[in-house]
């Protein structure tokens, strides 16, 4: 990507609402090779004022103009100069109408004018690479964004405002000045060192050890805030797996009939239950299905269940218990299921439950019976959410960064013990390699190809 | 609605994206009852300046805060102030990051301060209301909105630009210039009017009958472009529904197998073809079936069928026709039908097509052959639509008014050759009553449950 193009992108979510914008961002310093935003704007756009003219902070009105002159739109345009603006770049966001397809007719004269089209996340990235804001808090702004609940709108954009840089800067700032004390005992002989040195410089190490912990500790309470959870129902057919979706959902959405193997395509709808997000999938029951198509429903049942964050298993209890339930639940990891007991109303008078090691509730869907329970028991297995701490480590990549740093830390507490000039080099060398892995969790030190990484996951317009 | 309220809304369209707008809007009036627009500006957004004291026509960087202090989001804060605003009223536009959940934060603390949720339409029927725009206009907003190709877009925007409301003003300015001639010849005695008044007055009116009969003819043209066409594939079990769907979505939204009744719920899914939008419906296939579930899946079908402008009806061609398949195909309107012979390559020897007041095609699915030619068939089907008149009558609430006023300018013509003052008075009052209808149009005269019916159709925010 050159970071010296002008760039243009539908900056609104796709869909209709009121108003929608496209967002043009161009260096001051490209004006000599494809002209700057202000020429593009200028071209585009005519209101009471020239764009090129107007003082950033301000907004004209005006129309949006196609190359003969003809109008595609009524629209603001919104006036920012370098640095002053989300890229830091000088910027303008031309607001219309916000239809998907007018929108496109905007973006195409931006584009016809001498922009091109912006990639996922790169108004963003330009962000990063004017100083604007670290990796960090880059990511958030895309979990702010993703953000389903309450609760992980307020964790992103506690993470966009430094909270988790801060961390990560405390913990680097500290290994740095180990590492400048370490380098400073090279230029001593040994016997002139004084005696506190190495027990001060591993009691400081043994604190930064600790935080990086203790931040890895935040990880697992963490990840659900940004990804929401996956709960599939599974059962045999004719469970009542589509009434019990149904009803969790509170609509209509999937066909429900007395015939066991109605559902067929996975059904996935979302909800939020008490601040966090979930999806919901109705999957095809569970049998030697002689039919193709059920076959293949089955087999992407197993598919989505094997990534979900709990399964919820539906039993009809009018039934007794079957091998075969006790065959599939067997592959279930009890501390992610939860077994519903349905039809309780008819429940079989044999009825007995063999596997007691899974927590069950028991529901009678037909008469909506037991869903309120079964909320609270889906809220309480996902729990711990509402304890996260503002500075949760909630990315992979943060996670997976920390945990290779804290092996070189861990190598380098146990070289410290050693004192000789060989291994005080290899204790820096751990240092540095834990100070590498960290800086690019804030984006200290990086290469291209993890800003591809990064920002590849943003929508096109941030 | 009381229209002295603050009114806020999310203004942009759901979902995820850069950024999104929060709008607020209020008389200036108000600020005796429940403060103003300005006041609660002040109270939520903190930045460089208080809203409250900025100028109109700047925007502001800053925060949105809640009701103790803490960070929403960070976000611009844009000012309009009366009358230079999309309402005509002050209004402010928090622009913050584009998701869900936090642009509905944003949205709650405006509440919390003192706004009311907008109804849908309600900042529009506020610049119908300040005279910003007439109803015509207004209506183009949703139609530009909701646009769903270019040609849609650019119809909706020369509405909006006033092209239609043109058209209907000159048409009641004539009548208008009518009905006043009329009233003066009530003061002449009989003999005295000269003798050219009622040819002339007739002339005029015939000619401003033609003008609403040109209007009333561009409306079989024009619905397609706002309202878009669905085109439902039917046909017996197994002759390849699914998988032409699929083929023309360019996609694999649908389970396919070459076992009968695979699909069960309607799938539905968009496409643009030739600047037309389309909603393709995939439907079960037509038999008697046993299974209730493929019934239910039957029933939804045809109930769809129903409602479609164009029905793809898919044979297998590699199977004699049916009996049953000439059956449904009776049931079909064969200007709106398309016969789809599938399976072309596997053709069978006797095969002979009965109804041949089909349109009909060849395809061989398997192999994507004949999919391309299937898109010209069915976007010269729906023709005519490039043709459509900048001033096409595309609501259905314009081509209803404008049927009841030609009513009335029919009776009028009729009532004109008479010349008694008796005969006189009446055509005047069928002109008025045109003149009622038209008014409707464009909201010269209104009732509120006119506009309530106009602006429900209104996204909320716009």
């Amino acid at each position: 990507m050159n970071t010296t193009d002008i760039i243009a992108a539908i900056a609104t979510p796709p869909g209709e609402g009121g108003v929608g914008i496209v967002r043009i961002s161009g260096s001051p310093s490209t004006s000599l090779r494809t002209g700057d935003v202000w020429k593009i704007a200028d071209q585009i756009f005519q209101g009471s004022e020239r764009p090129s003219l107007a003082k950033g902070g301000t907004f004209l009105h005006g129309r949006v103009v196609d190359a003969k002159g003809s109008q595609i739109d009524d629209a603001l345009c919104l006036i920012f100069r370098a640095p002053h603006s989300y890229t830091g770049e000088d910027t303008v966001e031309i607001q219309g109408h916000g239809g998907a397809v007018v929108l496109k007719k905007i973006l195409r004269r931006a584009l016809e004018a001498g922009a091109r089209m912006a990639e996922p996340g790169e108004f963003t990235k330009r962000a990063f690479l004017n100083g604007k804001m670290d990796l960090v808090q880059a990511e958030a702004v895309a979990d702010l964004i993703h953000a389903r609940s309450d609760r992980a709108a307020q964790a992103a954009f506690e993470q966009l405002e430094g909270s988790l840089s801060g961390q990560f800067n405390t913990l680097t700032d500290g290994l740095i000045d180990i590492a400048a004390d370490l380098e400073t005992t090279l230029d001593f002989v040994e016997d002139e060192l004084p005696d506190e040195v190495f027990p001060t410089l591993g009691k400081k190490l043994g604190e930064s050890f600790q935080t990086l912990e203790n931040l890895l500790g935040t990880w697992d309470e963490g990840r659900l805030l940004r990804e929401g959870a996956r709960v599939v129902i599974m059962g045999r057919p004719n469970a009542g797996k589509s009434t019990l979706f149904n009803a969790l959902l509170g609509s209509d959405r999937a066909i429900v009939t007395n015939i066991a193997g109605t559902t067929r395509d996975i059904i996935e709808e979302g909800l939020v239950l008490d601040g966090i997000p979930l999806r919901i999938l109705d999957t095809a029951g569970l049998r030697e299905a002689e039919c193709e198509i059920e076959r293949e429903g089955i087999r992407r049942a197993r598919e989505h269940s094997a990534a979900a964050d709990i399964a919820i298993y539906l039993i009809d209890s009018s039934q007794p218990v079957s091998d075969e339930d006790e065959e599939h639940l067997q592959k279930l990891d009890s501390s992610r299921t939860l077994v519903v007991l349905n039809k309780n109303d008819l429940k079989h008078e044999t009825f007995d439950f063999r596997l007691s090691t899974f927590d069950s509730l028991e529901t009678s869907l037909l008469s909506e019976g037991g869903v309120s329970e079964l909320r609270s028991a889906i809220s309480e297995k996902l729990g711990g959410v509402s304890n996260t701490p503002a500075h949760a480590v909630i990315s992979e990549r943060h996670r997976d960064l920390l945990v290779a740093a804290r092996g070189e830390l861990s190598a380098a507490c146990e070289k410290l013990s050693g004192k000789e000039d060989e291994t005080i080099a290899l204790t820096a060398e751990h240092l540095r390699s834990a100070l590498e892995q960290l800086g690019q969790v804030t984006g200290r030190t990086y290469h291209d190809e993890l800003l591809d990484n990064i920002f590849s996951r943003f929508c096109i317009g941030k």
